[in-house]
């Protein structure tokens, strides 16, 4: 049992003053509101529920900063972005692994995400032989969440082939593959890996369509009947026109006219949609994976979260390739992507809300969602993920705090993270930080050396 | 006389290692690399000139994040932006503006910057009176400076109109406005202001050409003869509509035809610049002051970066309305945005340069030029503004480490700043933030609540 007294709260049907908060173990227990604080209670001034971060390959931590120069062409894209990841792809053992996503989770949960959909497809050795243990990889993460104190919702990718149609996969991408059998056995495994972990979910991931047969895709959803289900798609231009060259259709027409998608899915990207897209995804009650900073770093394009929201579309965050891990961040240049293409302000903004908390409330129910959990927000019965704000931000009130947050001050307002009813952070800081910092610094000199 | 020593420098050639910096006073002594370090000498692990911040409306910050909500019609733009920030305007004292503008020069300092030009169109009192000392609010914010330490680069602005043709101005901008004799004294009156701060710059800034005409325009700029220019253009694609139906000339066209533009010039924004407009610019050797973050933030579009380094063109960036104050986070922004447009990577990328060393080098460069600095980075001669980085940046070598200090760590990477040889931010924090925030917290809680 512990209790909090919050001066300010954002509960699920608004902002309250005066909130207390009784937690029991990983669970909150209840919420009141207006009621003074009482003696014991831990005093805040400014609580929201933490954020899921609904899209990570962990290891791309390690190579932030590392690509951001031009090819001898002069023609830089997200496909020689491909190439030098999979350099690094190469070298990576378990140990690096978990030195590398514990470092990310620590800088996920100080910018406010308590859980972390890890889109995991680096299942082999270096020469493309399975570990002894087939999840040993997927156990390194589950390992850093257990160090982090993060939530993990762990996505093993199904990975077999190079491009549409089938095409055998290349030599770099030797550590992703697997057939149905060994995915089934993957699956298994990395379910026992995760088995220690509080509140930890799994779900399935087939890579894209470009990766992934539409047998194998029907294949692959129904493993787990009712886990989330991830998926890339529409990322990149050249994927459309592949699609097209191969199908005759757009790969999320493909997709919907192939499978039942439905809630259980997420759409990772999903950037190059034309309106009749919008409309059958918006229909699935799927939820599309908005990654703005990886999407913009690899020059993807602009989704249109605009016209996809009024449609009813659902959507949530995530830090994909982790280049930058910043949850306000990207709801910050999510808005702006649409601000600067339409030249209006304020174009992701719900009737009566102010941008920033439409922003959050719809990347927080989205999010969880796409990462299968159930209960949401600072709510009894919800999980007591949660994260208090410090800055100026107590000199404003109601829907001007999350605006603050969002545009202004951004993670460095954020002073303390709880995830399952235990404190994370504190003073902005990851309790294990120094530890863990000094783990990865080991690890980065002896990766970036060679 | 102070010594340094830097395992990793940029200098204006490139990266060195094993660099040693002697400074006298405000001023670099020499640069010597590579060499040993010397007893006595503070070591640091990696070194950067400090950025100049060209374009700044202190007073701004004060709303960060209270206009982030639509209006009743859903159409939100620039010009309700507008009214809301003059409904602060009208409540601002003199003392206001002090503690706002420290405090956001101790989020420039902490961010990088070392120098802010002040763009000053906030004289008189709410009525519309000039203060008894015509400057009383630019001596604010010369005392704003001196107490944090911050370069500044004072810019009175001249303004006289509500619109094109010398349209009278609206009582909203009462506190604005003067004829040009009651700028004459404004100016005599700003000089004498910053007298006593170190290394201080004075120049004009005709507001637009929205709030002057053009005869005013010539008068204005012929005022100070040798001191740097700044007037916004081209901002808002309103204000190309206006000034094509008044003139028959989009502003940039209708501006470097009347006035000989050179490179005292610098042209805050012009978004919305045609190729033509782009080459006549370029050719005017005038620095474009790109303000990415406000500009997205007030949804103005995006100047065509790429089309504008390929004629050559000079350009630095500005914090503008100071939503959000961080260096690195502007320059990511701007690329990110082309990245965008273009669906490419790496665009604003010289031959041989990563693309975080081109985008600092070419700001760095600019924006000195835009604020009337004649030295600049590390070298003997020039001030001594430099910040020292922190966090994973040392496990990287060369272009790298601007890029992940860009890309990946921004601001939190920022670990010493000094300016004119005075170490002004420390463990990334200013050595004044404490008294100067609690000040700042008074002065927003009367201000808000008003």
């Amino acid at each position: 049992m512990a209790s909090f007294w919050f001066d300010h709260a954002w509960l699920p049907d608004g902002w309250a003053r005066q909130v207390r908060v009784e937690t029991a173990g990983q669970t909150i227990l209840s919420v009141e509101h207006p009621v003074a604080p009482m003696p014991g209670d831990a005093r805040h001034a400014i609580a929201l529920p933490g954020l899921a971060n609904l899209h990570s390959h962990a290891f791309q931590h390690a190579m932030a900063g590392l690509a951001e120069r031009a090819g001898g062409d002069g023609n830089d894209s997200f496909w020689t972005w491909r190439h030098r990841m999979y350099d690094l792809v190469g070298r990576l053992t378990p140990d690096h692994l978990q030195a590398i996503a514990a470092m990310a989770q620590i800088e996920m949960l100080e910018a406010g995400f308590t859980r972390v959909g890890e889109f995991h497809y680096l299942h082999h050795q270096s020469d493309g032989t399975p570990y002894d243990a087939p999840a040993e990889m997927a156990a390194a993460l589950a390992a850093a969440a257990s160090e982090t104190g993060i939530g993990l919702t762990l996505l093993p990718v199904f990975y077999a082939h190079a491009g549409f149609g089938g095409t055998p996969p290349e030599p770099a991408q030797r550590r992703f593959i697997t057939d149905l059998d060994g995915y089934a056995r993957l699956l298994d495994d990395s379910r026992q890996a995760i088995a220690g972990l509080d509140g930890a979910v799994i779900g399935v991931a087939p890579h894209s369509l470009r990766a992934v047969t539409l047998p194998e895709l029907a294949a692959v959803a129904n493993m787990l009947p009712d886990a989330p289900v991830h998926i890339h798609v529409a990322e990149q231009t050249g994927e459309v026109a592949d699609c097209l060259a191969w199908s005759g259709q757009r790969p999320i027409q493909l997709l919907l006219g192939s499978l039942p998608v439905d809630a259980r899915w997420c759409l990772v990207h999903a950037t190059h949609a034309e309106p009749s897209e919008l409309q059958a995804m918006a229909h699935s009650g799927a939820v599309v994976g908005l990654c703005p900073i990886t999407e913009a770093n690899l020059g993807d394009g602009l989704f249109p979260a605009a016209e996809w929201r009024t449609l009813g579309g659902r959507w949530g965050i995530g830090s994909d390739s982790n280049i930058r891990i910043d949850a306000s961040e990207e709801l910050r240049l999510l808005e702006y992507g649409q601000r600067l293409r339409r030249q209006r302000r304020n174009l992701l903004c719900a009737d009566g809300r102010s941008t920033g908390t439409t922003l959050f409330g719809e990347a927080l129910a989205g999010g969880a969602q796409a990462l299968g959990v159930a209960g949401t927000g600072l709510a009894a019965g919800a999980p007591a993920d949660f994260i208090t704000l410090g800055a100026d931000l107590e000199h404003v009130a109601g829907d001007a705090i999350m605006d603050r947050w969002i545009f202004a001050r951004g993670a460095a307002a954020i002073d303390g993270v709880w995830r399952a009813g235990r404190q994370l952070v504190s003073g902005g800081r990851h309790v294990a930080r120094d530890r863990l910092a000094a783990r990865h610094a080991a690890c980065l000199q002896s990766l970036l050396a060679g």
